[in-house]
Protein backbone atom coordinates (compact mmCIF):
# COMPACT_ATOMS: atom_id res chain seq x y z
CA UNK A 1 0.00 0.00 0.00
CA UNK A 2 1.50 3.31 -0.99
CA UNK A 3 0.93 5.88 1.55
CA UNK A 4 3.98 8.44 0.48
CA UNK A 5 5.92 9.42 -2.52
CA UNK A 6 8.73 7.59 -3.60
CA UNK A 7 10.08 11.05 -5.30
CA UNK A 8 9.88 13.66 -2.18
CA UNK A 9 8.20 11.69 0.73
CA UNK A 10 4.70 13.86 0.89
CA UNK A 11 1.03 12.26 0.93
CA UNK A 12 -0.27 10.59 -1.42
CA UNK A 13 -4.24 10.45 -2.64
CA UNK A 14 -5.82 7.36 -4.50
CA UNK A 15 -7.37 9.48 -7.72
CA UNK A 16 -7.67 9.33 -11.37
CA UNK A 17 -4.89 11.13 -13.02
CA UNK A 18 -6.42 13.74 -15.78
CA UNK A 19 -6.26 11.67 -19.03
CA UNK A 20 -6.02 8.11 -17.26
CA UNK A 21 -9.05 6.02 -17.00
CA UNK A 22 -7.71 3.82 -13.37
CA UNK A 23 -6.95 5.54 -9.85
CA UNK A 24 -3.70 5.90 -9.00
CA UNK A 25 -1.48 7.11 -5.84
CA UNK A 26 -0.78 10.52 -6.64
CA UNK A 27 1.38 12.49 -4.93
CA UNK A 28 -0.28 15.90 -3.44
CA UNK A 29 3.02 17.78 -3.85
CA UNK A 30 5.05 17.20 -6.06
CA UNK A 31 2.34 15.34 -8.74
CA UNK A 32 4.22 12.16 -9.36
CA UNK A 33 1.91 9.28 -10.68
CA UNK A 34 3.19 5.68 -8.79
CA UNK A 35 1.96 2.92 -11.02
CA UNK A 36 1.03 -0.83 -10.06
CA UNK A 37 1.59 -3.89 -12.39
CA UNK A 38 1.31 -7.04 -12.38
CA UNK A 39 4.98 -8.76 -11.47
CA UNK A 40 6.05 -12.18 -13.76
CA UNK A 41 6.91 -14.96 -11.74
CA UNK A 42 9.07 -17.11 -14.18
CA UNK A 43 10.15 -20.82 -14.13
CA UNK A 44 10.97 -23.68 -15.70
CA UNK A 45 9.96 -27.97 -16.27
CA UNK A 46 13.24 -28.86 -15.98
CA UNK A 47 13.91 -32.67 -17.20
CA UNK A 48 16.60 -35.10 -16.27
CA UNK A 49 15.89 -38.68 -18.97
CA UNK A 50 12.04 -39.24 -18.02
CA UNK A 51 12.22 -37.13 -14.27
CA UNK A 52 11.17 -33.61 -13.68
CA UNK A 53 12.86 -31.62 -10.83
CA UNK A 54 10.86 -30.38 -7.97
CA UNK A 55 11.29 -28.61 -5.11
CA UNK A 56 10.06 -28.49 -1.82
CA UNK A 57 9.46 -25.09 -0.43
CA UNK A 58 11.27 -23.98 2.89
CA UNK A 59 9.77 -20.68 2.61
CA UNK A 60 5.87 -19.41 3.23
CA UNK A 61 3.41 -19.18 1.22
CA UNK A 62 3.08 -22.66 1.02
CA UNK A 63 5.86 -23.86 3.22
CA UNK A 64 6.35 -27.38 2.59
CA UNK A 65 4.88 -28.34 -0.40
CA UNK A 66 5.89 -29.25 -3.93
CA UNK A 67 6.70 -26.85 -6.46
CA UNK A 68 8.91 -26.00 -9.52
CA UNK A 69 11.74 -23.69 -8.90
CA UNK A 70 10.24 -20.26 -10.36
CA UNK A 71 10.20 -16.22 -8.61
CA UNK A 72 9.90 -13.05 -9.15
CA UNK A 73 11.52 -11.78 -12.43
CA UNK A 74 14.12 -9.42 -11.76
CA UNK A 75 15.09 -5.68 -13.61
CA UNK A 76 17.70 -6.31 -16.20
CA UNK A 77 17.07 -10.09 -17.33
CA UNK A 78 15.26 -11.71 -20.13
CA UNK A 79 12.20 -14.34 -19.10
CA UNK A 80 14.50 -16.89 -19.99
CA UNK A 81 17.49 -15.78 -17.76
CA UNK A 82 14.98 -15.48 -14.50
CA UNK A 83 14.11 -19.07 -15.54
CA UNK A 84 17.93 -19.91 -15.58
CA UNK A 85 18.48 -18.48 -12.68
CA UNK A 86 15.31 -19.10 -10.27
CA UNK A 87 15.98 -22.88 -11.11
CA UNK A 88 19.80 -22.64 -10.17
CA UNK A 89 18.87 -20.75 -7.34
CA UNK A 90 16.08 -23.32 -5.52
CA UNK A 91 17.46 -26.45 -7.09
CA UNK A 92 21.02 -26.04 -7.59
CA UNK A 93 20.78 -27.47 -11.01
CA UNK A 94 21.76 -25.80 -14.36
CA UNK A 95 19.63 -25.81 -17.11
CA UNK A 96 19.31 -25.37 -20.86
CA UNK A 97 16.00 -23.75 -21.93
CA UNK A 98 14.40 -24.87 -24.45
CA UNK A 99 10.81 -23.17 -24.81
CA UNK A 100 8.15 -21.22 -23.49
CA UNK A 101 5.80 -23.32 -22.20
CA UNK A 102 3.01 -22.54 -19.70
CA UNK A 103 1.59 -18.98 -19.07
CA UNK A 104 -0.85 -18.41 -16.41
CA UNK A 105 -2.56 -15.06 -15.60
CA UNK A 106 -4.16 -14.69 -11.78
CA UNK A 107 -5.70 -11.53 -12.21
CA UNK A 108 -6.75 -11.17 -8.53
CA UNK A 109 -3.14 -11.24 -7.08
CA UNK A 110 -1.49 -8.98 -10.08
CA UNK A 111 0.48 -11.85 -11.42
CA UNK A 112 1.56 -13.85 -14.35
CA UNK A 113 3.46 -16.94 -14.16
CA UNK A 114 5.17 -17.90 -17.21
CA UNK A 115 7.19 -21.26 -17.35
CA UNK A 116 9.95 -22.73 -19.45
CA UNK A 117 10.50 -26.60 -20.32
CA UNK A 118 14.48 -27.45 -20.14
CA UNK A 119 16.85 -29.94 -19.42
CA UNK A 120 19.33 -29.77 -16.52
CA UNK A 121 22.56 -29.83 -18.09
CA UNK A 122 23.89 -32.56 -16.06
CA UNK A 123 22.38 -34.79 -12.83
CA UNK A 124 23.34 -32.74 -10.31
CA UNK A 125 21.01 -30.68 -8.34
CA UNK A 126 20.71 -29.12 -4.59
CA UNK A 127 18.41 -27.54 -2.64
CA UNK A 128 18.87 -23.60 -2.29
CA UNK A 129 18.28 -21.91 0.28
CA UNK A 130 14.52 -21.53 -0.38
CA UNK A 131 13.67 -25.53 -0.75
CA UNK A 132 13.43 -27.63 2.13
CA UNK A 133 14.06 -30.26 -0.61
CA UNK A 134 14.80 -31.12 -4.32
CA UNK A 135 14.39 -34.01 -6.73
CA UNK A 136 14.11 -35.83 -9.57
CA UNK A 137 11.03 -37.31 -9.58
CA UNK A 138 9.18 -40.03 -12.04
CA UNK A 139 5.88 -38.97 -13.19
CA UNK A 140 4.24 -41.59 -11.97
CA UNK A 141 5.72 -39.83 -7.93
CA UNK A 142 4.54 -36.65 -8.49
CA UNK A 143 3.08 -35.36 -5.26
CA UNK A 144 -0.30 -34.37 -6.65
CA UNK A 145 -2.07 -33.50 -3.49
CA UNK A 146 0.79 -31.84 -1.78
CA UNK A 147 1.60 -28.95 -4.66
CA UNK A 148 2.35 -25.34 -3.55
CA UNK A 149 0.37 -23.54 -6.23
CA UNK A 150 -2.57 -24.28 -9.03
CA UNK A 151 -0.56 -22.50 -11.33
CA UNK A 152 2.33 -25.65 -10.81
CA UNK A 153 0.03 -28.48 -11.30
CA UNK A 154 -1.38 -26.60 -14.45
CA UNK A 155 1.92 -26.62 -16.05
CA UNK A 156 2.86 -30.16 -15.13
CA UNK A 157 -0.42 -31.67 -16.16
CA UNK A 158 -0.24 -29.96 -19.52
CA UNK A 159 3.79 -31.59 -19.90
CA UNK A 160 2.85 -34.63 -19.14
CA UNK A 161 -0.08 -34.29 -21.46
CA UNK A 162 2.39 -33.07 -24.54
CA UNK A 163 4.79 -36.14 -23.60
CA UNK A 164 2.48 -38.36 -23.64
CA UNK A 165 1.45 -36.81 -27.20
CA UNK A 166 5.29 -36.66 -28.27
CA UNK A 167 4.38 -32.94 -29.17
CA UNK A 168 4.90 -30.15 -27.33
CA UNK A 169 2.57 -26.29 -27.59
CA UNK A 170 2.53 -23.08 -25.47
CA UNK A 171 -0.30 -23.07 -22.78
CA UNK A 172 -1.98 -20.39 -21.96
CA UNK A 173 -4.96 -20.43 -19.54
CA UNK A 174 -6.54 -18.10 -16.42
CA UNK A 175 -6.93 -18.81 -12.89
CA UNK A 176 -9.53 -17.24 -10.54
CA UNK A 177 -9.87 -17.09 -6.79
CA UNK A 178 -10.11 -20.71 -5.15
CA UNK A 179 -13.46 -21.66 -5.28
CA UNK A 180 -14.39 -19.52 -7.92
CA UNK A 181 -14.81 -20.24 -11.35
CA UNK A 182 -13.36 -18.27 -13.94
CA UNK B 1 14.11 6.74 -8.73
CA UNK B 2 12.74 5.53 -4.84
CA UNK B 3 14.08 7.97 -2.69
CA UNK B 4 11.39 7.84 0.34
CA UNK B 5 9.70 5.05 1.70
CA UNK B 6 5.91 4.11 0.50
CA UNK B 7 4.87 2.98 3.64
CA UNK B 8 5.76 5.76 6.28
CA UNK B 9 7.63 8.15 4.12
CA UNK B 10 11.45 7.79 5.92
CA UNK B 11 14.53 8.30 3.32
CA UNK B 12 15.28 4.89 2.14
CA UNK B 13 19.05 2.95 1.60
CA UNK B 14 20.20 1.16 -1.86
CA UNK B 15 20.96 -2.24 -0.15
CA UNK B 16 21.37 -5.75 -0.15
CA UNK B 17 18.61 -7.02 2.55
CA UNK B 18 19.90 -10.28 4.22
CA UNK B 19 19.01 -13.39 2.71
CA UNK B 20 18.90 -11.29 -0.81
CA UNK B 21 20.98 -11.56 -3.09
CA UNK B 22 20.49 -8.06 -5.04
CA UNK B 23 20.50 -4.56 -3.80
CA UNK B 24 17.01 -2.83 -2.94
CA UNK B 25 15.56 0.33 -2.28
CA UNK B 26 15.07 -0.58 2.06
CA UNK B 27 13.42 1.78 4.33
CA UNK B 28 15.93 2.79 6.96
CA UNK B 29 13.02 3.29 9.32
CA UNK B 30 10.25 0.59 8.91
CA UNK B 31 12.68 -1.62 7.19
CA UNK B 32 10.34 -1.94 4.35
CA UNK B 33 11.93 -3.32 0.82
CA UNK B 34 10.75 -1.61 -2.03
CA UNK B 35 11.04 -4.29 -4.91
CA UNK B 36 11.11 -3.33 -8.68
CA UNK B 37 10.14 -5.98 -11.29
CA UNK B 38 9.73 -5.83 -15.10
CA UNK B 39 6.88 -4.41 -16.48
CA UNK B 40 4.51 -6.25 -18.84
CA UNK B 41 3.18 -4.75 -22.52
CA UNK B 42 0.55 -6.07 -23.64
CA UNK B 43 -0.81 -5.89 -27.36
CA UNK B 44 -2.32 -7.53 -30.18
CA UNK B 45 -2.14 -8.10 -34.11
CA UNK B 46 -5.86 -7.96 -35.13
CA UNK B 47 -6.62 -9.07 -38.39
CA UNK B 48 -9.70 -8.09 -40.72
CA UNK B 49 -9.79 -10.26 -43.62
CA UNK B 50 -6.32 -9.83 -44.90
CA UNK B 51 -5.17 -6.72 -43.12
CA UNK B 52 -3.75 -5.99 -40.04
CA UNK B 53 -4.73 -2.88 -37.43
CA UNK B 54 -2.10 -0.42 -36.61
CA UNK B 55 -1.76 2.32 -34.65
CA UNK B 56 -0.16 5.65 -35.22
CA UNK B 57 1.13 6.88 -32.32
CA UNK B 58 0.05 10.41 -30.79
CA UNK B 59 1.75 10.38 -27.41
CA UNK B 60 5.85 9.96 -26.92
CA UNK B 61 7.75 8.26 -26.85
CA UNK B 62 7.75 7.57 -30.92
CA UNK B 63 5.02 10.38 -31.55
CA UNK B 64 3.72 9.62 -34.93
CA UNK B 65 5.24 6.19 -35.67
CA UNK B 66 3.59 3.47 -36.78
CA UNK B 67 2.93 0.17 -34.20
CA UNK B 68 0.35 -2.61 -32.85
CA UNK B 69 -2.10 -1.27 -30.10
CA UNK B 70 -0.57 -2.05 -27.17
CA UNK B 71 0.48 -0.77 -23.53
CA UNK B 72 1.58 -1.73 -19.60
CA UNK B 73 -1.09 -4.61 -18.20
CA UNK B 74 -3.04 -3.61 -15.63
CA UNK B 75 -3.51 -4.94 -12.21
CA UNK B 76 -6.51 -7.09 -11.97
CA UNK B 77 -6.81 -7.78 -15.71
CA UNK B 78 -5.36 -10.97 -17.38
CA UNK B 79 -2.73 -11.07 -20.24
CA UNK B 80 -5.85 -11.24 -23.19
CA UNK B 81 -8.04 -8.69 -21.35
CA UNK B 82 -5.20 -6.75 -21.11
CA UNK B 83 -4.38 -7.00 -25.08
CA UNK B 84 -8.45 -6.68 -25.34
CA UNK B 85 -8.64 -3.56 -23.63
CA UNK B 86 -5.57 -1.73 -25.14
CA UNK B 87 -6.93 -2.66 -28.72
CA UNK B 88 -9.82 -1.27 -27.65
CA UNK B 89 -8.48 1.66 -26.13
CA UNK B 90 -5.89 2.93 -28.85
CA UNK B 91 -7.86 1.69 -32.32
CA UNK B 92 -11.66 1.79 -30.81
CA UNK B 93 -11.50 -2.21 -32.47
CA UNK B 94 -13.59 -4.93 -30.27
CA UNK B 95 -11.12 -8.19 -31.12
CA UNK B 96 -11.59 -11.85 -30.53
CA UNK B 97 -8.04 -12.51 -28.96
CA UNK B 98 -6.90 -16.25 -30.87
CA UNK B 99 -3.81 -17.17 -29.16
CA UNK B 100 -0.31 -15.60 -27.57
CA UNK B 101 1.68 -15.15 -30.29
CA UNK B 102 5.45 -12.91 -29.73
CA UNK B 103 6.89 -12.49 -26.45
CA UNK B 104 9.90 -10.11 -26.38
CA UNK B 105 12.37 -9.59 -23.53
CA UNK B 106 13.73 -6.05 -23.33
CA UNK B 107 16.18 -6.26 -20.33
CA UNK B 108 17.44 -3.25 -20.69
CA UNK B 109 14.15 -0.73 -20.74
CA UNK B 110 12.83 -3.81 -17.38
CA UNK B 111 9.80 -5.20 -20.03
CA UNK B 112 8.66 -7.95 -21.34
CA UNK B 113 6.51 -7.42 -24.93
CA UNK B 114 3.63 -9.63 -25.13
CA UNK B 115 1.30 -9.68 -28.49
CA UNK B 116 -0.87 -11.90 -29.25
CA UNK B 117 -3.04 -12.81 -32.32
CA UNK B 118 -6.87 -12.52 -33.05
CA UNK B 119 -9.39 -10.88 -35.25
CA UNK B 120 -11.50 -8.20 -35.13
CA UNK B 121 -15.08 -8.70 -34.26
CA UNK B 122 -16.28 -6.17 -36.54
CA UNK B 123 -14.70 -3.65 -39.41
CA UNK B 124 -15.02 -0.82 -36.84
CA UNK B 125 -12.04 0.86 -35.69
CA UNK B 126 -11.93 4.31 -34.67
CA UNK B 127 -8.37 6.59 -33.32
CA UNK B 128 -7.92 6.64 -29.35
CA UNK B 129 -6.70 9.63 -27.44
CA UNK B 130 -3.32 8.16 -27.73
CA UNK B 131 -3.66 7.66 -31.62
CA UNK B 132 -3.14 9.98 -34.64
CA UNK B 133 -4.79 7.72 -37.01
CA UNK B 134 -5.52 3.80 -37.06
CA UNK B 135 -5.77 1.78 -40.27
CA UNK B 136 -6.42 -1.94 -41.37
CA UNK B 137 -3.23 -2.13 -43.60
CA UNK B 138 -2.77 -4.72 -46.41
CA UNK B 139 0.96 -6.51 -45.55
CA UNK B 140 2.85 -4.92 -48.28
CA UNK B 141 1.50 -1.44 -47.58
CA UNK B 142 2.78 -1.74 -44.06
CA UNK B 143 5.10 1.42 -43.20
CA UNK B 144 8.46 -0.73 -42.24
CA UNK B 145 10.52 2.57 -42.05
CA UNK B 146 7.94 4.43 -39.73
CA UNK B 147 7.68 1.33 -37.32
CA UNK B 148 7.62 2.74 -33.26
CA UNK B 149 9.20 -0.32 -31.85
CA UNK B 150 11.65 -3.22 -32.89
CA UNK B 151 9.44 -5.65 -30.92
CA UNK B 152 6.39 -4.55 -33.37
CA UNK B 153 8.69 -4.82 -36.21
CA UNK B 154 10.06 -8.15 -35.24
CA UNK B 155 6.16 -9.30 -34.25
CA UNK B 156 4.71 -8.64 -37.61
CA UNK B 157 7.69 -10.01 -39.54
CA UNK B 158 6.84 -13.52 -37.51
CA UNK B 159 2.81 -12.88 -37.71
CA UNK B 160 3.63 -12.36 -41.99
CA UNK B 161 6.15 -15.47 -41.66
CA UNK B 162 3.55 -17.72 -40.38
CA UNK B 163 0.53 -16.79 -42.53
CA UNK B 164 2.54 -17.26 -45.50
CA UNK B 165 2.93 -20.76 -44.49
CA UNK B 166 -0.40 -21.37 -42.70
CA UNK B 167 0.27 -22.36 -39.67
CA UNK B 168 1.12 -19.85 -36.38
CA UNK B 169 3.52 -20.45 -33.81
CA UNK B 170 4.97 -18.75 -30.52
CA UNK B 171 7.60 -16.78 -30.90
CA UNK B 172 10.18 -15.94 -28.30
CA UNK B 173 13.06 -13.89 -28.38
CA UNK B 174 15.21 -10.72 -26.71
CA UNK B 175 15.91 -7.55 -27.84
CA UNK B 176 19.07 -5.75 -26.56
CA UNK B 177 19.99 -1.90 -26.34
CA UNK B 178 19.73 -0.53 -29.97
CA UNK B 179 23.51 -1.02 -32.35
CA UNK B 180 24.38 -3.93 -30.02
CA UNK B 181 23.63 -7.62 -30.78
CA UNK B 182 22.48 -9.88 -28.26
Amino acid sequence: MIKFCTHCGANVSFEIPAGDALPRHVCKCCGHIHYENPRLVVGCVAAWENRILLCRRAIEPRLGYWTLPAGFMENGETTAEAATRETFEEAGADIIVDAPFAMVSIAHINQVHLFYRGRLASETHAAGDESLEVGLMLPEDIPWKDMAFRSVTLCLERYLEDLSQGRFGFHESALGPLGKTL
